[in-house]
């Protein structure tokens, strides 16, 4: 029979956001201490965001170790109420802790280039031959794949899946209230415990006490706000554009039969678009930044280039630019920087940051995700957005932003190419 | 003649320890920017701590800005006193920044295992071939020998030494909060904005009104216990005990003609005694952590051991131990290890961790710091230890702890040789 | 000549909102010290507040330095700006420390009952025959005046008006910050600092840099929510429509003739309509709770039992209720009440709060605020909610919530009335 | 049977300090709701504290529900232990929540001038004619009793007392947390649910196991700093003074005959010394603030200005004195006052403070609070003070700090006097 041991001690980890995280569960401890899961701790919880808010040094292990608290609190609360099967404890407590274990370095860069989809990895570290594999064995030969579902949101129980997955789940509580610690800034704080406290557990989902619709509210705009001041920040999509630019040139190289001073074998099965676990595991952000200094000695003029500038935070300046309405700037200076020899395939990057702050239920929508449901003292559910004119004013309203980034000193060092430097300057209003 | 530009409009960080750090001059702006002070973003504040507290993964560079916004307030408040000359104030800010620029990776053990100084490389830094040096001779060809000597402590100017290195200085007071913010205890909490208000400038250091006398008790309070609690706890000793241990192999098997898989160029100079600045500002923890991976799959089993033992946070375990008073069982047990075919030099390892949480002034020592001195209405300078019970009862008390670390899993395993697994459990009453 | 005369050494007040409130001015000195402006302390600054959430017991005092406070910052921000004129800074300080001088006890039930209106008091305290006055005429004979018309917004100095009384002035973003730490709230957070750096001054207003809209936001969100959840909290309110029903019924028992016990002289102006400021300057909730506790033994009914609900906080309970759109439920209810011999004048109140938590300029109306206006890196000015989809969204909204208060004790002791008592709760769905 | 009923839905009080107050047990709602424990709510926690550090407003009411939130988190923690009898959970909880119901309005100077024991007003409070007995009583009718024997620490349940009272009970670690949290100082935190993890029950006493030193440590330490940096605060003491010299006053004059405009009927059981129940349970702050208000009207010059000076906040000034070494000065500037016409009995005070900020135990003395003792790994007990070199430092070492109050306005103006004036003057070297 499966058995699930208790710990004979409780063990903490000191928390800055969450004051401690407690762990009562053999399992848990035990998953905690993989190799798999300590390699979290090498992965930026925000990428190229500490470029902007040097705070922003935390890593994905202890957003992870967060996600669990919460989960572990919401059961404390739900415990005794009927709709909570308590045989879904330790599944639940499994899958918030995985939720991101298959996140790689710079994730949203790499998966980009390389068409990488790290929700992949995540399924096939938890069933594949790793060591959190053999852990989660334990409690039966089906647990991993029932912890994979309830992450992948394929899992029948509705419930467990909306703890980690839904517009209000521990995932987003947790980094919302983290990643405000650790930048500084105060928007990303909202009442969690009040939170914790109307949360109610349906079949299918987790509802919200009518009565708590003002907290909720609060973390709808906590939400907004750290979207469009953290997590869309233009310096740091601008580090973004650079690394992802560095990634394609390397590509490209490897592909032109370029020799590399120091042969980039961690990355060759990237390039050549097969990677395994095995060298997926061995990525983490220390490989990929001594990949970056070394090519800062490369012979390639701009991978070169590109590297230094991430290293060094010499980073690409920007201005407002839409490039559907701006066709026709976007080709001339398209080619006035070809003209003046500077790769327009590299240094001349538009990139676009949208947000949904709150969507509401859109079925047959792919990536959907559960709404918000108040729970009426009549026993009534009610979608949050129409009961609240503050989330009705900023739902399912796609806001775009596009910024043009270039290297604002290469242009001012184009002293040779006097017509090329005023023509770009006169186009980007700068 | 030489000038102190302007920013044409003040530029801020945003910090959650200090709220904002705020920049005006050029000059410092300026040197934020330079590839070695970039650098230390590379390099974390509290080495192997995050492996303790998961939230200690801010880096120096964080710090180094912390301590230049703490020395910006206090000249605010100086600015008008006669006793402060305001001719020192871009002097003491470039100080304030710069002042750890030449910590490398993980220092304390990396100083201990190749006997190097980081304020050696702090003075070549700023003195040397390097983008800071540049920028600073902006200010006269001189000026990079002012800040060097006001880092080293030989400047004349004792007064702008002391805000850098004293009992009570920018450097520990920015890191004793920021270090309590990023671990998530509260013991490093003191009220530095008191504090800065009754300090006074003195013509040969920073003096304290009597008034203040409870605020620095309470922040010396806080240097014993973050002390404690946090820079001496075993198990972020256990983490640096294993990394010592790796850099003493890695270089035991270049001298003795190993032949690595992959060459650890990074590390020749290093084991041969003569890095070069250039070497120096080329180590990062990146480097050293991407190694260390790499060397995972080393042949040598104990470089291949300990590696996997750092990376996967498998540390070793401790007992109270001293070996000045129990050096029978200390040869016991490094016989018993050999026997058992555990390398005692590798796995068997005694740390001593030791504080002055305030010392008061003893001439003629080496490594001294200016003790505190309260300045009573009438004038007159107390030493602190004088004035308060409090920081006397722990003055100049030299405590030590001795710890034994080892791999109590190999121990365990030691199926074959019962009779040494038993001796060193009875030793260690493990 | 006026001689702005400043203090020996700066004064600091602990204030656990800004840290610390400075006094370096003389005459603010001396305001602090003033009785009328001592007498803030007997004032809570969140009148029935307390009763709702206990740790609202903070008076206005405190609130009046931290409006003081905020200004203090505002201006050292402005000093060096052109369209400031330092020599407003005194003006600016005493009209942001005394905005509130005139607020009696629990003023919002005593304006309505007694058809007082503070800002009258206001004036009267800063013009009148007072040791306020006395000081304020050190600046010059028309000083007084000066900073009474700031603070009834009539002074042609539009720009000093606009820092006390806008859409974003010092009082309302000191009230949100104190009354949400005092309360325990999160919701009351913004980032202040932030906000006062993208302050500047204009001619007739202060406008803030464009760059700071998202933290601008953000405090209109706070004031949302604090007036959702704080200010029209109905326990509150429950609490208030108690006290104005003590007011009115001892209004009309003097009015009757009635023979208090003890005679309420602090009331007799109050009743007569005729209060002098030396009458309204004696009046503090000491004062008013004094009266309260007395008239516990009264032996009017009313009188007694109402002052017992409010000492006791054995309030009233409520329902949602509309009489607009409920007129035949009101006249059946009150008759009803009238019936049960429970008087309907005193023990069946509606009451409506509404809010507007952001409006915009509407010209022509009484009590406008001068809304928010962004300044464009062009230099154009842009109305807030023009630029904000999120304040877009809530303003110029009025927002009416109304409920129907009554005893709900005295309905279920109804024994001997079994017929009303059974109308009455069916009318109530209670 | 007795039965302890649950709340249908638990009631939570929002809370600054713990964030939320919950209370699940009927019992526990019903005591708070009487108008015994309402009537704190008009008595503030730290007397007259506020007239120092403006934010120390906040009343007995608060303090007494954070008792008892720490004591419910505290038997959550120790359900399941051994030691620990759950039929004491509501015993502890009442004990909890009124151990302070017999305070009156500025204790210490009531007590002191009318030589009163706010502990027998507790227990009369609990065992006589009042709502709260008659509530206690549902639970049995020696349940009072109980309760009373908790508080007077005279029970057998030496466990439970030392929840309540010891040098590490619930009364101490929320008045520190809570009067740090309204003062706005940071001396008085420290790690409540660190400590609380640690905690153990014995069968007669809680005890803290030795991991958790250095959080007591910090506890201790916050004591201390707060005992000198609030508690004993010469300003608030000049304040205590003067009110104390009012009540002396007015006693005297009633003794006298004299003839006040307004009886001070709440007063005369108190001037006799035969206060009633029902007279104490009259008493609160406000009604103290009505006498000081009206007697600012006194003909008795005395009475009338130390009046004044108690509610415009025109306080004593101070100086260092120690009567015992300095009787001489003292017996001269007694002389000299009554000289100069002013009242050396009301105008001349010395007020003495002494504080101990960690006792070890002392058997055979009164008053005497438990000490702490630490649980050894072995199970042996060792007391606080034998294993941590900081705590032995301040222990039981009795710091006395006395200080002469006077009116400093009064001894300027003795212009017809002046070698009067310039005799105190010298003795207070002023």
């Amino acid at each position: 029979m499966v058995m699930n041991e208790q710990l004979n001690e409780e063990k903490v980890f000191k928390d800055p956001v969450h004051r401690y995280i407690h762990v009562r569960d053999q399992l848990i401890w035990e998953l905690i201490g993989t190799k798999e899961f300590q390699r979290l701790r090498r992965i930026r919880q925000l990428g190229t965001t500490y470029l902007t808010f040097h705070g922003a040094e935390h890593s994905r292990f202890s957003h992870s170790l967060g996600v669990y608290e919460i989960v572990r609190r919401i059961i404390d609360i739900f415990q005794d109420r009927p709709a909570w099967n308590n045989k879904d404890r330790l599944l639940s407590l499994c899958a918030a802790l995985l939720h991101d274990v298959g996140h790689g370095p710079f994730s949203h860069s790499f998966e980009k280039v390389f068409h990488l989809d790290h929700e992949d990895f995540t399924r096939g570290i938890i069933l594949g031959d790793t060591e959190i594999n053999l852990i989660l064995r334990k409690m039966g030969n089906d647990f991993p794949k029932k912890v994979a579902d309830v992450i992948a949101k394929t899992s029948d129980n509705k419930l467990v899946v909306s703890l980690i997955s839904s517009q209000i789940d521990a995932d987003r509580m947790d980094y919302l209230l983290r990643d405000a610690y650790f930048t500084g800034v105060s928007y990303g704080q909202f009442d969690i415990e009040r939170i914790l406290r109307v949360m109610r557990p349906r079949e299918d989902q987790v509802v919200i006490k009518q009565s708590g619709m003002h907290a909720v509210e609060d973390y709808i705009m906590s939400r907004y706000q750290m979207y469009w001041q953290i997590y869309f920040h233009p310096v740091t999509r601008s580090a973004e554009v650079i690394l992802t630019k560095i990634l394609h040139r390397a590509k490209h190289l490897k592909e032109s039969g370029y020799q590399f001073k120091l042969q980039p074998v961690h990355f060759y099965s990237l390039f050549a678009g097969n990677v395994t676990l095995t060298d997926y595991l061995k990525l983490d952000e220390a490989v990929v930044l001594y990949y970056f200094q070394i090519w800062q000695e490369e012979e390639d003029a701009i991978l070169q280039d590109l590297c230094r500038r991430f290293m060094n935070r010499n980073l690409f300046k920007y201005v407002e630019f839409n490039p559907n309405l701006q066709m026709n700037e976007w080709r001339e200076l398209y080619e006035t920087f070809k003209e003046a020899g500077i790769d327009p395939d590299y240094y001349l990057v538009v990139d676009s940051s949208s947000d949904l702050p709150y969507d509401f239920y859109r079925p047959g929508e792919e990536g959907e995700r559960l709404p918000i449901h108040l729970l009426k003292p009549s026993g009534e559910l009610r979608e949050l957005s129409r009961e609240s004119e503050v989330v009705e004013a900023i739902s399912g309203k796609k806001r775009t932003d596009h910024k043009l980034y270039y290297p604002k000193d290469l242009i001012n060092d184009l002293t040779k190419n006097r017509d090329a430097k005023e023509k770009i300057k006169q186009i980007l209003n700068d």
